[in-house]
């Protein structure tokens, strides 16, 4: 446990160093290794029969959650601790048709809030990208690997699983087994008497809830730790009397502000919507992300979750995907639900996220890179000229759907900073570009 | 851990009363649920949000591994601790028709040193069976699932596991990269003064070591739980201090009697084994797994692997397959290597296997259910007129292939007992009767 909180105190340092908050430093900050050097493969992490000792990762040292090892664990989850799965079913696999462009690659964007400019080639490392998949009109015209990701491999999608249980807990509301506006009580008693009691359904999917509970990865005291500790997807201290699962730590969550007035990113409500969706249907959120949407995708992989040790899926952030699988779900939402020859999604449900929400609200946060946009059913909506929406998960994951262009991007990365404020000013701007690119040049 | 230690002695002791070595006993044994009575659905093993206390099964209360709750734990191995993915690769699944027989559930038979008559229908619950697939020249004949297995599921092959590692030690032996005729030490020199140092690649491969290694699964001091605990597989008691994983723990058997005179099942030859092809290959058993078969097979799911701390993937039991998957390799060893189009194992190591070992090596383990047998690349060569063999795990794994008969019979279980002494009596004859129903009725 001291390597482990030594390293992650020397990550958050440099986190913190880089966010420009502390630009007064006498110290200039050691340098982060770029994507080929911090390139899991070229690290040589757990290769050999044993690796050597200094290329070992796994959970009981705590040191797999420290960059750049991390560029090796987002691609290997399930080799640190247990895992639920999200089965692909028995039926034959849905054909995304391949149709490179060789033409993307040199498609340029002005980096956000700077004059630099860089290519869609070049942003690849400089996101830490571990894998890109863009979908135009449903087929493949880029596909491309790098560090410990593959193909055939799976990936963490950390918050991008989020949109996955909010679609799912807009579906619930469409054909009425969740009342939207029914307080979180109602559902889970156990919840009554902390932060979510008198939240609304409502208030949880769109997280304005009123809530105690700090998503600052760069504060080692913040909520969101003690969350994921709970749920053993980290390492406790030893002699930890803390809560032992997602749903004791969901007990513990005080009230803090008012509900309904602002946005305020908390991975907790994602676990809460977790709660509630199992509750409200009887079936895990693992079992209703099978049966209601992976099982019908046609995926080529099995998908799998992190789990607590009672049996709950960590509905804020455990999801891992094949990546062409998470474009597959990404295209069925480009296309209004309907995939695989069926709709899996009611056309109304994906309305409802494309509308999105209170910019008002939105704006509350503060998100500078995401000006005009709103949270709506756990999907970030940016509400620019394309229609763009974005599933996000902390060092870079996404899923972007940009209907105007009719396009998605699928994209796993291991960047060195969490936030996705760190990536977003080559990021954002390089989705936008291939858009236009793409109407321009169809 | 006193409740697990109690619950698996208790089991233990329920497995050594029935062996029939203790018929004195005054106190009658308590009896075992059947099959219906033990049903983990019917049972309620984590079902809830939480599940009640009592219906909790994971790993640190180390209640897993104990009669009933493991025909849970058999269809949920990965969430009970880490694991690695053997990848299904990125291809189309093969198509295995379905040709339903009704006619098979009638098929009788003799149970084994009795004058008991069961049928084929009647011996699915007798064996505990949680999922059995018949195929008849290629062509699914029968298939059914029972308690927490379904098709699209995945559940643990135990030793059945061993058979894919002899496959590939062959293989490698068959292309010159393993010298069949060198000693274990010329490979991994960490074995050198262990038992394991002047034994031959060979020895390892059919099993015929001087160890000393007890894998007698009744007694709680057999070398075979501190074997399993040193890779995690079993939790470890306050304080332990012993091996840490599994190369640790091979590092520490010893010799016993003279090597290439007499089969003695003993699973850690098959993690020596495996160490032996990691070295060899420079690649993790798992990997030559994923390379050399899963791929080639079309499976329709991702396999995985239960691994240690350090990523020794468990070679002697810890590969976990979808049924139908484990149908597909046993079909490819029926066709003698050629399988979804290519030749996947060269056709003299399939006939390596079918000829089988000394069968006076094998007659000194005293197997009463399987007179004349041998053991041959970690298979069970059955030297029937059928030239019937097969792979067989613990508590009723098992692939058998009867390549006079057409068939391949793919069957994963719970049974009570370990041994599969106490499940040949309803089982060797039940695949026998029906090799001989399909010559009878084609």
């Amino acid at each position: 446990m001291t390597t482990y909180r030594a390293r992650l105190s020397l990550s958050l340092l440099i986190a913190t160093l880089l966010t420009g908050l502390n630009t007064q430093a006498q110290t200039p900050a050691p340098a982060i290794p770029d994507a080929i050097a911090s390139d899991p493969i070229r690290l040589g992490w757990m290769v050999g029969s044993p690796p050597p000792p200094d290329k070992i990762i796994n959970f009981a040292s705590g040191n797999f959650y420290s960059f750049p090892r991390f560029r090796w664990s987002f691609s290997h989850t399930r080799q640190l601790g247990p895992t639920t799965q999200v089965a692909r079913g028995t039926g034959a696999i849905s054909v995304l048709p391949k149709a490179e462009r060789k033409d993307l690659d040199s498609v340029s964007f002005k980096v956000l809030g700077s004059d630099k400019t860089l290519t869609w080639g070049e942003a690849f490392n400089t996101n830490y990208t571990d894998g890109v998949v863009v979908l135009h009109k449903g087929k493949i015209v880029y596909e491309k690997y790098a560090g410990a990701l593959t193909a055939e491999g799976q990936h963490v999608a950390h918050s991008v699983t989020k949109s996955f249980f909010g679609t799912i807990g807009q579906m619930l509301v469409a054909d009425g087994t969740l009342n939207e506006n029914a307080l979180v009580a109602e559902y889970v008693p156990e919840l009554k008497d902390t932060g979510f009691g008198n939240a609304t359904v409502r208030q949880v999917l769109d997280m304005t809830t009123g809530i105690q509970y700090s998503e600052n990865y760069a504060d080692p005291k913040a909520e969101v730790w003690e969350h994921i500790r709970a749920g053993g997807v980290l390492p406790r201290p030893p002699g930890y009397a803390g809560p032992k699962s997602f749903y004791e730590f969901l007990q513990t969550v005080k009230a803090q502000g008012a509900h309904g007035e602002a946005f305020a990113y908390k991975t907790v409500n994602s676990d809460a919507l977790g709660w509630i969706i199992a509750r409200a249907t009887g079936k895990s959120v693992g079992d209703n992300l099978t049966e209601r949407i992976w099982r019908k995708l046609g995926a080529e992989q099995d998908a799998f979750f992190s789990v607590d040790s009672v049996g709950t899926e960590f509905a804020g952030g455990g999801l891992n995907t094949g990546l062409r699988d998470l474009a597959r779900f990404g295209e069925m939402m480009r296309l209004n639900g309907k995939f695989n020859g069926q709709q899996i999604i009611p056309e109304a449900v994906v309305a409802d996220i494309r509308k999105g929400a209170n910019k008002d609200h939105f704006a509350k946060a503060g998100y500078k890179n995401l000006p005009g946009a709103s949270y709506r059913n756990m999907w970030w909506v940016l509400h620019n000229e394309h229609g763009a929406y974005a599933a996000r998960g902390v060092h870079g994951q996404t899923v972007y759907i940009d209907p105007k262009a009719d396009m998605v991007i699928a994209r796993y990365a291991s960047y060195p900073q969490a936030a996705n404020a760190f990536n977003d000013p080559t990021s954002l701007p390089a989705f936008d570009a291939l858009a236009k690119h793409f109407i321009a040049h169809p």
